[in-house]
């Protein structure tokens, strides 16, 4: 890493820029210069995503190994722009040979229309009641449906969910509308207008709002809540080189594209001096039924999923460490998303415990967990994901929905259930789910990896037998998944279900087993849209909730890399793939993962939560050096004399008396 | 309430200590006083238990309607104590009326014995490898198991689990003995050694310490884990009337009994000025296999079961609020358990957030949550108990598992597998279920409420049939559990099962559904262990995930009153209350259901979650009132004012910049 390191201090001191790590996202002045090189060709395109394509893992792989020997991958940059004709095309350009490399023609797409002057919808929303005076208080949700089969094959579609605002600053949620405009996007026409049997009025029920002003006034804010402070005043425990992150033994390069948002790549944990690679990548790689090909969300009104510029003290508490990201707009210039990511640690409660009763020495150990993480905006809902590494070797990916549920409208004495709910006069919740998909790319202890689906399972033997004579016997059930064709796996709750991925050719020297982590993911119901639906078959990787491909460098999006234009027949992405070579072998081969937990926002969801936690990859305790609160031994406690004050917290008080210090003789280590 | 006020006034006024709540537990001069009451007629016990006789609901329900002129429940004390010829008596007393209402004989019990100088067990230390000079390196840690076939029905057994240390600071859990000793806890003799077939020879392998002082020399603690400080300068938002803690529209009543440890009552929420009962009662009231009848393991080392005193800074962070906790000794003085429930708030991150990605108008508001909680030790375990109160309206009860695991001994080159895992050189951990039984006593706007279980089903009909066309139409399937019998629900994964806590006679106006409490308890496999089992007869409780039964005073203790005297045939508990009546109604009536969730202590475990969520019971979200960081409405927007900056943290800070503060201009309200 010498050179390396090297080549880097010569570049500040030149005052050049530092060179990116090969997994950096395009920096602002990368896209500019990448939009220079296409329009010396193509001058009359304008650009929908100028974002990093990822070097090949072959590559990638060798120049970690090697970073002053090997190869160091180029910088390429992976084009969405739309032409004349409103073609779309994909390609790729070399930033270091400053050359096209790809350039290829896709189905036709564009942004949406505004709705407000359709003569069509003026027509409804006369029908529902609103007078065409008031067209300037009707708004828009642009959602991409992409297939309808009443429309031909080739047709790119996009819809309007349509509301009203009595007053520009009230929730249009309220007031959804019962029609839907469906524009063709190539034309920019609005082609078809979907009308239900049964027509349902404009809602009358006043306005239900969430702003503070609104809140304010009605009600009144409360009054009760007293601050809570949380700093570091000696500065945080992470640090950062370039985007590779460094804390309490995890090494992780913080990555972020405009599809997938976070991506964290290698990933590795130094385990006593020894840096054990754990995952190469892992992302949120898809999500329904807010399909993430952002390119063609790109409206009139904006990136249709923003990620949010996240404040501090609002968003994010404590001692926090931003990352701004790079996007292209339209025109082809760079545009800068402030505070996109967000990277702090937290006090995680106890880590460890333990007071021997006979004479009550006790060591106890609070932990820490640092967290990675983004808001995105889809319309009416928020997303916020959290990317969560504790000291025990856990991983935990955090998904919160917020925002405002789907609305539909409801007539008066109409019933919302069985498939809904009323949340508030004429506004009807239906049920749905929140599908994510979780691409995990393993490297546990090395890149050839099995993944198992482990199962508790009762012992054979009647209770009074031989060999289960307690009748309590069990043991964890391992089953390999050995080929994509049968490597589709669902969650069983009677047998607490997890899914292993090891590393057979890395045995724990104690427990004589694969060294592995273990995907704990207890959320994930059936696919409920029954198969043959659209749902079904458009997100396809949402049929179980896990399956496992070798790694291909290009199969990043599990339902197809422009989702919008498939039908689902065939059903692209994962279902594709998994068809292409059915029988491949996935034993100690570079496979890949995907989960798909799901969401109910019926009600505010409780967050979805999935985990990684290491089993068998340690031979001790991995964060047994964690400085103690207190530690004493029962030498010390026979003798009277106190023990080990590792960390002393002299800032925590009592609620009632504030004279009473944490971290005191008083309070620790008698 | 004014009477009542006054009477507490006047009491402080005068220097006399205020009148209990109904539900406090007994004050160290109450249990002075039983002790003395008892004492009069008899002489000659030792004491278990004095713990607070809980009022009977009906009493105390009319109390709590109105406490200045319904008759308020006396205070009781129950007695548990040991008289001559180890016979052990239960009793209650009256404090108000000053004399014995109940005295009983029951089955005998003694505490533990040390085993260090029986002739037996240094017989079989010889045979392991421990030589009678070092019999002071042998220790054990006693546990009850009550009941064994072996050796008839009314011998009250313990057993010792037996271990070794090299030095007095070694954790022993690395040289677990091969053999067990049993104990007539009546007459205080080891009766019996378990010896295995397969004899262990003493582990040979290094100590394997956990202690700060062992990390310290063997590999140093970690010098990179910066501070961080949590503070509430301006006090905190929660306040205490006597035990009745109240903080963001809720109010509960916090006790305390050595049992079940921390026991929250009279649980409502104030909606609006309207203050709605929802939970009557709610504990932590059994365990498997720390089977919680706490007197049965006073022995010489003191509580079994131990509830920690908790320490400022380091078992508790920020701003803390304590409740020490009283009990009795053997012979029958007051002793006193400092800070043994911890009451603090916390930052709980992002509560709501919407932005408008039209103009980027904005609310973002900080939620907290309260945290009630207690950790104990039981042997070579902790568990930390946290008791969790959200701003909407949700109850999270979560246990994290801490301490060190079971071990026993291996054999050099003996698999563990597959019943267990080798942790380390000749140190086996087996394979087990912890289980712990959730009692709650639902007050769902009222006593009579029905509990339900909710199952998500897909609708019926085809994929583009009428009343299916897009195939993806799914409800929750409601099923009320409507007598004991039938009343046995389990997890099922495929249908995301939860429980409704309902009240079918008060129906939401909105969604014309009943109010209710959904209870999501989603980690409970089956019990493992197999039908006859030892194990299953013993946990009754644990046989489904949610049981329900009709409200009996008495029945608090779902595996029976004193545990260790049961077999299990026929079992105790539950089973036996189901039994009694099975066909009882269970629809709209004063139930109490019982949940049994799981954790598996194989590796660290995740902690385990149960949560309760509002389902329908409010009208709109319950904390819309609660001060945004910041927001913004579109009028704002569009004439550049800011908005609404409810909650200003000007502490938060860039980790590498620490000139930037949070809610400044630059960051909020734009």
């Amino acid at each position: 890493m010498v050179l390396e390191r090297l080549k880097q201090m010569a570049a500040q001191l030149t005052g050049q820029l530092p060179t990116p790590h090969p997994l950096d996202p395009l920096s602002s002045s990368e896209i500019r210069e990448a939009v220079e090189i296409v329009r010396k060709e193509h001058n009359d395109v304008f650009f929908n995503a100028v974002t990093l394509w990822e070097p090949r893992k072959k590559q990638m792989m060798a120049w970690l190994a090697s970073p002053d020997t090997a190869k160091r991958p180029h910088r390429v940059a992976d084009i969405v722009a739309i032409g004349r004709g409103s073609k779309v095309f994909d390609g790729t350009v070399d930033l270091e040979d400053k050359k096209i490399l790809t350039w290829e023609l896709t189905e036709g797409v564009q942004p949406l229309k505004v709705v407000r002057t359709d003569p069509q919808v003026i027509e409804q929303c006369g029908i529902v009641g609103i007078p065409p005076e008031d067209m300037h208080k009707v708004y828009c949700d642009p959602w991409t449906i992409g297939y309808d089969e009443r429309f031909g094959s080739n047709v790119r579609l996009q819809q309007a969910l349509m509301y009203y605002r009595p007053h520009p600053d009230d929730s249009q949620y309220t007031y959804p509308l019962d029609f839907c405009p469906i524009f063709n996007a190539d034309t920019q026409e609005i082609i078809h207008i979907d009308i239900p049997k049964v027509r349902r009025q404009l809602n009358q029920a006043p306005p239900s709002n969430f702003h503070g002003e609104a809140i304010q006034k009605e009600i009144g804010l409360r009054t009760d809540v007293k601050p809570i402070e949380i700093s570091q005043p000696q500065g945080v425990s992470f640090n950062l080189d370039g985007r590779t992150l460094k804390w309490q033994n995890w090494s992780v390069h913080v990555g972020f594209n405009y599809r997938e948002g976070i991506v964290l790549s290698n990933i590795s944990f130094n385990d006593r001096g020894n840096v054990r690679p754990i995952f190469y990548r892992m992302s949120l790689a898809e999500m329904h039924p807010h399909q993430r090909k952002h390119a063609f969300d790109l409206g009139e009104y904006g990136a249709g999923y923003m990620t949010n510029s996240l404040t501090l003290g609002c968003d994010c508490k404590g001692a926090i460490h931003y990352m701004d990201a790079d996007f292209v707009n339209r025109v082809g210039d760079a545009q800068t998303i402030k505070n996109a990511i967000c990277i702090h640690e937290e006090d995680a409660g106890i880590l460890f415990k333990h007071t021997d009763f006979r004479d009550e020495s006790c060591t106890v150990t609070r932990g820490r967990k640092l967290i990675i993480s983004q808001i995105f905006t889809a319309a009416n809902y928020e997303y916020c994901v959290y990317w969560m590494f504790m000291q025990d070797g856990t991983i935990q990916l955090e998904i919160k929905l917020t925002g405002i549920l789907n609305t539909y409208a409801l007539n008066p004495g109409e019933s919302a259930a069985p498939w809904g709910t009323e949340v508030y006069p004429g506004v009807n919740a239906h049920n749905h789910q929140h599908l994510f998909c979780l691409r995990l790319d393993p490297n546990i202890d090395g890149p050839n990896n099995t993944i198992f689906q482990a199962d508790a399972v009762r012992g054979d033997g009647e209770v009074g037998s031989a060999e289960n004579y307690y009748g309590n016997a069990f043991y964890a059930k391992k089953t390999a998944l050995k080929t994509p064709a049968t490597a589709m796996s669902d969650y069983d709750g009677n047998t607490s279900r997890t899914w292993d991925m090891a590393n057979t050719s890395k045995i724990n020297p104690y427990s004589k087993k694969p060294v592995s982590y273990k995907l704990v993911s207890r959320e994930v119901p059936p696919l409920l849209p029954k198969e043959g639906s659209l749902v079904w078959k458009r997100a396809g990787f949402a049929r179980h909730a896990v399956h496992v491909t070798k790694y291909m460098d290009d199969q990043i999006h599990p339902a197809g890399r422009h989702v919008p234009q498939t039908s689902g027949e065939p059903s692209q992405g994962i279902p594709a793939w998994i068809s292409e070579e059915p029988e491949a072998n996935l034993e100690q081969e570079d496979v890949v993962s995907w989960t798909t937990p799901e969401d109910y926002p019926i009600m505010p969801a409780e967050p979805m939560t999935v985990l990684l936690r290491p089993r068998n990859f340690f031979t001790q305790n991995p964060c047994m050096d964690v400085p103690p609160s207190y530690s004493t031994t029962p030498t010390q406690m026979a003798a009277g004399k106190g023990g080990i004050k590792g960390v002393v917290d002299s800032v925590s008080r009592l609620a009632f008396d504030d004279k009473t210090k944490g971290g005191s003789n008083d309070c620790c280590g008698k």
